[in-house]
């Protein structure tokens, strides 16, 4: 028996800090110290890049990794999850403000921060009402499908910044058609900047760590230096702009960034902008939070530590308000952030607003430092980062053990590539959900037999068993439900029409785990129907909740024949010359 | 085995008449000619008050009763089914062209031809797929309180007609509204006729056939003369209004209908109007659909024939087309008058040809006659013919048997009445597929324990059973599938996470019919998370299709246990001092 819970531990179901706040102490304090210092580097270019993909100004990305992780610290359930802005999100968002057709930058800005409270509320409120199962609907291969899919689509649109030309769109073709319309406007200094950065950051992922270790360095040194590779980018090319004045010559930079506090902004309230970017606010909701609670599942297993996933949506929607709210746009947890996070010794989520920190420390301090800093940088440390997310096994593996599966990826695939990324997603949706009922309307049904001298019964089909033509037994392997009662009722009439040697049909329903109002009103139609045809109904191995449940209304009343325990006994009263053989 | 199928038999599958029209005889041309007499008497007064209910044109009603009676009757599979105008269909008509805003009555009657023509190919192409499980996504209880509510929108916006005032609207509080607004326009003499007339079709439905019965007649002459009353309403007040000149004094009256042969009228090819109306005829098709094929397998069933749902589907549709080429407007298979078809002793679907010809001679001679109808009759056999549509048990057998199902017919008749009947049938498919999903995304899942002395496992908690702390066994009562993945994988880890005891986890895999791509992720991922906290993860009586799929991928090489063919096995070998005590 657990005892019930005191107001503390009600509160802290809302409020998980208290679970851990009260006994944080030195050593966990120097833990998550150290892996905030880690975080931070790797945030800072990457909180830059991902919002120019969103297409908003680079500061908006640094203000969306300060509020958002504090906020996130005190509702969520992961140690080790690190919260900010993310590539998938960043390019969703980014579709859903150009949907509007906004041009003044303000504008856009204010969207997107309408955008953040919208999905914030949402997930605020599916976690408030423990609807965290809607996430469910998108299967793991949609996921994968579409992940691979926006890692492309990511990677294609920032060629125009490691190119130096000018292109737009939010498809495959769009983009490419694009790029390959204005390639003559290459500006040959940014193209070798973002080459060069792009290589010598796939070196730094792929290279640079065995190097390091082979040079004597520990394993820790060698991964966090491998992480700080993309500083290491931005440092260098920024100098080199501003050393040689390679702006003047025509390479993008990042500009000027305010120095400061992040801004308190106040989201737009009108009600025709919130219509307008719903459907893309609950897309980024859903998502957003598939691939956050996954990392930290994944995460908390390893610790034996559980996370729990209605309250990830409180912890998610409070950081998505706290970024409307200080100038940001929306954010969720990370992959690659929150893997390092935990390898770097993360135990609480201090770590996370330590990290809010040291970015707030960037937003203060450095911001002057990044006037130089070329786009093609940035565009390399997003390139290098999603490319990462990209994998076509995922075909592979669904065709061998599913075609169905397969379908739905495969046009997930397709729709994200050369519709964007919202198509993509409901597609995925739809069709995961299609096929699935499609599979379930048209259920196993396997007329049995007994397999001479057991109690066991098998198709037909399949195994030399004893049959007997007054009685047919038919196995049903699915629930009864509406999309499949006429199915059953199709597949009764035409066993039995014509056939006018049976006089007796058994169904049963060892693997029936539901049977619903629809299908008990086909249950109902079968039996008055066999009734006009002299058939006997008969049901065998009825599970208890369901028989229950049959309990609860007339159908048992009415039904013509028995409802038999087990399938074994349906044969001995029906059809003694073969159950008895056995007995 | 059976013989292949001769060209003929082929041919006979799509063409069913085929099957029939080979053996026609005398006798089978008496009893469908006299069901075509009764049929016919019944449809002529219903054609016209259902196209006034559609808002259209009496004579379209006509139009739509002779050509599609006889494409139904070479390509459709039911042998009584009686096609024709019907009530909810012509309410879902007046709706779908309401929605376009027009006000010309020519371009009216042309957008509900071209409604019949797109919901007449969607028929037929379903049909041809045999894509008929579309159907099956609208789950008994909503189609009954779809219907229910429809029935009382349709008697509602007769009241209009009974009362000589002016009402629109497509739902009940704007009926209900505007009638009330309107009701000083009220017209005593119209009242008069629309309440007796009302009260007479109520007494012929509910009293006439016992006194008719008393009064000596056969059983069957009594029954036609009771289907006769709605002729006898229609000639009695016709009469009186031109012998008493009543139209002259505000009683509206059906007026000039066009005499003469069905014209050929070509349906708009026009793509916007297609793209507005494509909602409505899908929507038309499933519910037609849905309605005729259960009144046809009812009938069938009961003289143990069968009906083919994919070859129905191609009848009702060559049924639609016809009558968009011919001045109709959508139709379907009617439930009262397929029942008097029957009943009348219809043998073959050449009743239906002859019941078109009778429509066709009151198209050519009969016309005049209608001039001085009241619509205030129509309306009356319109009220008495919906309200017995109107049935709310449902909510009561719903609410005994499951509270999902109450859910989703509930929602459906509130929608249905103040949405209007296309918000209805939608929120009613979406309930039932969301609420089925949400079911099946939370499945039953019991930890059991071996029965002492048996080879049965047990629900923990419901029975006194042996366990053992280091040994968990879950068994699953639901296909695992995408909407069901993350919960089991919650589930598992909720029940390990903190019990450092556990050692071997058993899933139970008896009521596990399928085992998806994103459930063998899940799976996946167990099986390393457990692996991470030192558990191994073993299966129990795994299906056979669900291990022949498991065997195809690398599930099974990776699993840290054990598949065991049966859960008595598993306990054996996993927790030797509780199996060995039985074995």
């Amino acid at each position: 028996m657990t005892p019930p819970p005191t107001t503390r531990a009600r509160l802290a179901r809302y409020l998980p800090i208290l679970q851990w706040a009260r006994d944080y102490d030195r050593d966990t304090l120097a833990s998550d110290t150290l892996a905030a210092v880690i975080v931070t580097i790797m945030l800072i270019p990457q909180s830059l890049a991902y919002a120019l993909l969103a297409g908003l100004p680079a500061e908006m990305g640094l203000y969306a990794s300060i509020l958002p992780l504090v906020a996130y610290a005190m509702f969520g359930t992961s140690r080790a999850l690190a919260v900010g802005p993310v590539a998938v999100v960043s390019l969703m968002t980014a579709a859903a403000v150009a949907n509007l057709g906004l041009t003044e930058p303000a504008q856009i800005a204010v969207a997107a921060g309408t955008l953040a409270l919208i999905s914030g509320l949402i997930l605020t409120v599916l976690g408030l009402l423990r609807l965290g199962f809607v996430a469910n609907f998108l299967s793991h291969p949609v996921i994968a499908g579409f992940i691979t899919a926006s890692g492309i689509l990511i990677a294609t649109s920032q060629l125009k910044h490691i190119l130096g030309v000018e292109a737009h769109g939010h498809t495959l073709p769009m983009l490419l058609g694009s790029l390959f319309e204005n390639i003559g406007q290459m500006t040959p200094i940014t193209a070798m900047i973002g080459v060069a950065a792009t290589g010598f950051l796939f070196w730094v992922r792929k290279g640079l760590k065995p190097l390091l270790l082979r040079a004597g360095l520990g394993a820790r040194s060698a991964d966090v230096l491998t992480k700080a590779g993309p500083v290491a980018a931005v440092a260098v090319t920024t100098l080199l702009v501003w050393a040689l004045g390679l702006h003047r010559h025509g390479v993008a930079i990042v500009g000027e960034v305010p120095m400061g506090l992040p801004p308190l902004t106040l989201p737009a309230f009108d009600a025709d902008l919130w219509s307008s970017l719903f459907v893309s606010a609950l897309l980024i909701s859903i998502i957003g939070f598939v691939e956050s609670v996954s990392v930290a599942q994944t995460l908390a297993a390893k610790k034996r530590q559980r996370i729990v996933p209605d309250q990830e949506l409180v912890g998610l929607g409070t950081a998505n308000i706290a970024a409307s709210v200080t100038g940001g746009y929306p954010v969720t947890g990370g992959f690659a952030r929150s893997v390092v996070n935990f390898d770097a010794g993360a135990e609480t989520p201090a770590a996370g607003a330590f990290t809010a920190i040291g970015i707030l420390l960037a937003a203060l301090l450095l911001t002057p430092l990044l006037y130089f800093l070329p786009k093609a940088t940035l565009a390399a440390t997003i390139i290098v980062a999603v490319l990462s997310l990209v994998d076509f096994s995922i075909l592979r593996r669904t065709w061998g053990y599913s075609h169905v599966d397969f379908a739905a990826v495969a046009a997930t695939i397709v729709l994200t590539l050369g519709f964007g990324v919202e198509a993509g997603v409901s597609a995925g949706v739809i069709l995961s959900v299609g096929l699935f009922l499609y599979k379930t309307s048209r259920p196993h049904v396997a007329e049995v037999g007994l397999v001479p001298g057991t109690q066991h019964f098998r198709n037909i089909l399949r195994h030399e068993v004893e049959t007997d033509p007054s009685l047919v037994t038919l196995r049903i392997d699915e629930s009864l439900y509406f999309a499949n009662a006429r199915f059953l009722e199709d597949y009764i009439y035409d066993r039995v029409a014509g056939d006018e040697s049976v006089r007796n049909v058994v169904l049963m329903c060892s693997a029936v785990n539901e049977i619903d109002m629809s299908a008990l009103e086909s249950l109902e139609e079968i039996n008055r129907r066999l009734h006009d045809m002299g058939i006997t109904l008969h049901l065998s191995e009825v599970k208890g909740p369901v028989m229950d449940r049959l309990k609860r209304c007339h159908f048992l009343d009415d039904l013509t024949g028995t409802v038999f325990l087990s399938q074994y006994d349906a044969i001995r009263a029906l059809s003694p010359r073969h159950g008895g053989r056995v007995a």
